[in-house]
């Protein structure tokens, strides 16, 4: 099983008025943390994007714990909790040191550039293969 | 049962090269048609944190069915599905006239200004009270 | 002349851990007044897309006098300052009640879909007439 | 003199639907090259706000002269232009590679935790002096 890990520094513009990161920002983490395990696993985003491919969220999800904010040096890790010929599942944690401050999911499908949904699994099955690869 | 109803203009900085919303900003979204909702009901935010009361997220979920982009105004509704003593979930519903975008929920609890959480029917039952009264 | 004015509510999101207002968020405030001061004069954003047109930032600045929280609705203006047939310099101010927060400026071209200047006065005369009559 | 040199990889959510990183956004990154400018003249942003003090911006401005979207990892470099006893100006550039995409200043002054003008020659010499070092 694939899992990627990602420090990232906090940005200032990231902190609300409440003096912490804004919880919108996970999702953004997310995206940075599964973008770089999608190209660790041989699937470049803008090579998938200048084939006509794009992989839009589905359903999200986010448990917040503690807050972190300016100045915290944060580690994501991404893995895949689950994948199907339609959908593929990741899951997420983040650190902060010992603490575990959010966990979180996403899940994906692939869809062309009309936004119509790809059967991944038969029309492409050297990115269905690198995604199994990578979750098991 | 209280439900605020919201229209939003799309703003061009929230989409994304894809060309649509990107899906982080539904939870935007929803702390807008949130914090119109608990003004509504005599909960303004900014009366709140001079009080020393935060209300952070503790968990939040999206489901995304279609998306929406700059040029489109989506309507957007907010109310409470679940209140106890210490915490109130919120579901949203996000519509593009007769399309359902997106749906989704939060969870929140009330805290002091060091995150401590704050019983707030035993402290602030006038809080609870208005927040009873808007769920039923 | 034609000068828009808007309201905006400030969003929690847009505050940062000073408790302000994010300084770069006055350079979206711009873009909404903008995009609506350009609808009102016949010029809809959506639709110059679809035509292949679209019209990125060239320079932009903000004097920033007095910040503004998440509790504030503020006032907006947008006017053409300048027209060249190459380019659009737009002034903004951003007022809350009397005072007034920021000032600002942006100058813009239209580009075609691969980023190449698309001489306006030239090419369509009629956008070119919009903005004229707006300026004076 | 201190220069600060900064790669930052472009975000996803960081580009628009004209396919390109929202203009607003490099504010957002002169803002990290910046901190880490502070941080390595020995200014670190969170021990100053520690100690009641904030940096708010007073001017901003940004000429911007090519594009650069995701995918694309950007140079960033900040360095002091100007110092006096009220304000530090500080001076931008972003490179892709040998394309310089975008230059730009801020300004700066010192506050207090009410937003009053802190003198810094005055009241805090030694951070005077980090800065007067940086500069020459």
């Amino acid at each position: 099983m694939h899992i990627t890990k990602m420090d990232i520094q906090v940005r200032y513009y990231e902190t609300d008025r409440m003096g912490i990161v804004h919880h919108s920002n996970y999702l953004r983490y997310f995206e940075l943390v599964r973008t770089q395990f999608m190209e660790e696993i041989g699937l470049n985003y803008p090579q998938l994007e200048a084939a006509g491919l794009m992989s839009p969220v589905v359903t999200a999800s986010c448990a917040y714990k503690k807050p972190c904010t300016y100045g915290d040096t944060i580690t994501l890790t991404c893995q895949i909790a689950e994948l199907t010929k339609a959908r593929t599942r990741f899951v997420y944690e983040v650190w902060n040191g010992d603490d575990l401050l959010v966990t979180g999911e996403t899940s994906h499908t692939f869809v062309d550039q009309h936004f119509r949904v790809v059967p991944t699994g038969r029309k492409y099955p050297e990115i269905q293969a690198k995604l199994k690869a990578a979750a098991e």
